[in-house]
């Protein structure tokens, strides 16, 4: 399963495995920086070169952060951004046609609605301060939308914005994770479909009304309805930008 | 959202674009082979070094297979093994504690039920030769998991298998890759948590009966029973072997 069995002859395998064992075991944490180059080149007995191509692949999977300059405190700091690193990856495979859209769409439409069922049954709490605000934040998103002078990239960030905070009120992280990720990765095919769209205006309006039913549907703690909505809006954007772009 | 924006001053980030534009183009496929470092260095105007770090980074997202020696032929392969790749990925983030087991665990439990529903379905087809080479192949990965000789290791390796197979005939490769994701980034926690069991011979015995009682409901046609099965299965499992691990 590790690094090594996929590539066993990599001498900067070891560093990646020495890396998640010390995460596993705490001696390692989220915003510790990493020894410098040369002295994981000496502890590991590896050329500087295989440090960076380890370090370089941490940073692809968004656990580090390189560091600049080369003094002693220009070690990579430890962070954990897994959806972006996730969604290049999955991106990368959608544009190798591995992965068909279609499929995504359908993931996406499972994990989001059973986030905002999720979203919805948790507003049922008698008081959620944190859930309030973030229903306070959708609701601010869906007026920002409203505006038909929205740039459509604007458009596109902010509607992103509105299902990720949705579905991160669900509270599953790992949920959060992968639709981030697949967002990431189908960004391009969504402004793609967009453009060939004659009557956007007009879709840009429907879209805000699915989305109002959604936000009402979760604030009113109604979890089937929720997911319905959910379920409903993905389909049909689907059906209007995306079903063109495949056989 | 591409790799500039996460990383805007790194030379390396040129080669990983134009894999993408030229994947999602078709100027570039499956099996091809990438140019050789000599030449990208060349084509993009920068180091060998940051051509042999774009390639370790495209390798850990398993989208190349690197060559070997350093001839004209030495050139990267492009493969598409994103499952590896995202979830070793996954595997880091799980290890640094970002990712809650608990939330991994319910994103497969409706994952691998829509999965598992989806295959009972597939098989209500009138003639569907390969859905019936997958389950006898699931049937077999059981009738092998029979033998209580059999090492705990190679238990687990099977046992995943046979979650995969029913999986793969849901159909879905979004769906499957993810699982497959999350499997390989659990691996760990699963042998971590068997090894505490007191009574793992009587566990082995009744996961058994769930597997059983799956591959019953997906081979009987019967949708809503093979999605109740996988989940109270996964469910069953995580209480035994899981939740001592968290708090």
């Amino acid at each position: 399963m590790g690094p090594e069995r996929r590539a066993p002859a990599k001498s900067y395998a070891a560093i990646l495995d020495a890396v998640e064992d010390r995460l596993r075991t705490g001696q390692l944490r989220i915003g510790d920086r990493l020894p410098s180059e040369r002295a994981l080149a000496e502890e590991f007995g590896i050329s500087r070169n295989s440090v960076r191509e380890a370090i370089r692949i941490l940073d692809a999977l968004g656990l580090v952060r390189s560091g600049v300059g080369s003094g002693p405190s220009a070690g990579a700091i430890v962070i954990s951004e897994p959806s972006a690193a996730l969604g290049w990856g999955l991106r990368m495979h959608l544009a190798s046609s591995f992965l068909p859209v279609v499929d995504v769409v359908a993931v996406r439409r499972l994990l989001e609605a059973d986030a905002a069922a999720a979203a919805a049954a948790r507003r049922e709490a008698v008081s959620d301060p944190e859930a309030e605000q973030t229903l306070a934040r959708a609701a601010e998103i869906l007026a920002a939308l409203d505006d038909p002078a929205l740039p459509d990239e604007t458009f596109h960030e902010l509607d992103a914005q509105f299902h990720l905070t949705i579905t991160s009120l669900g509270g599953n992280e790992v949920t959060t994770t992968i639709l981030g990720s697949l967002r990431q990765a189908t960004v391009g095919y969504v402004q793609e479909g967009v453009r060939l769209l004659t009557d956007w205006p007009q879709v840009r309006l429907r879209l805000q009304e699915q989305h109002r039913q959604i936000l009402a549907a979760v604030a009113g703690s109604d979890p089937p309805a929720a997911a319905a909505a959910v379920s409903a809006h993905v389909e049909w954007f689907y059906r209007r930008a995306f079903e063109h772009l495949e056989g």
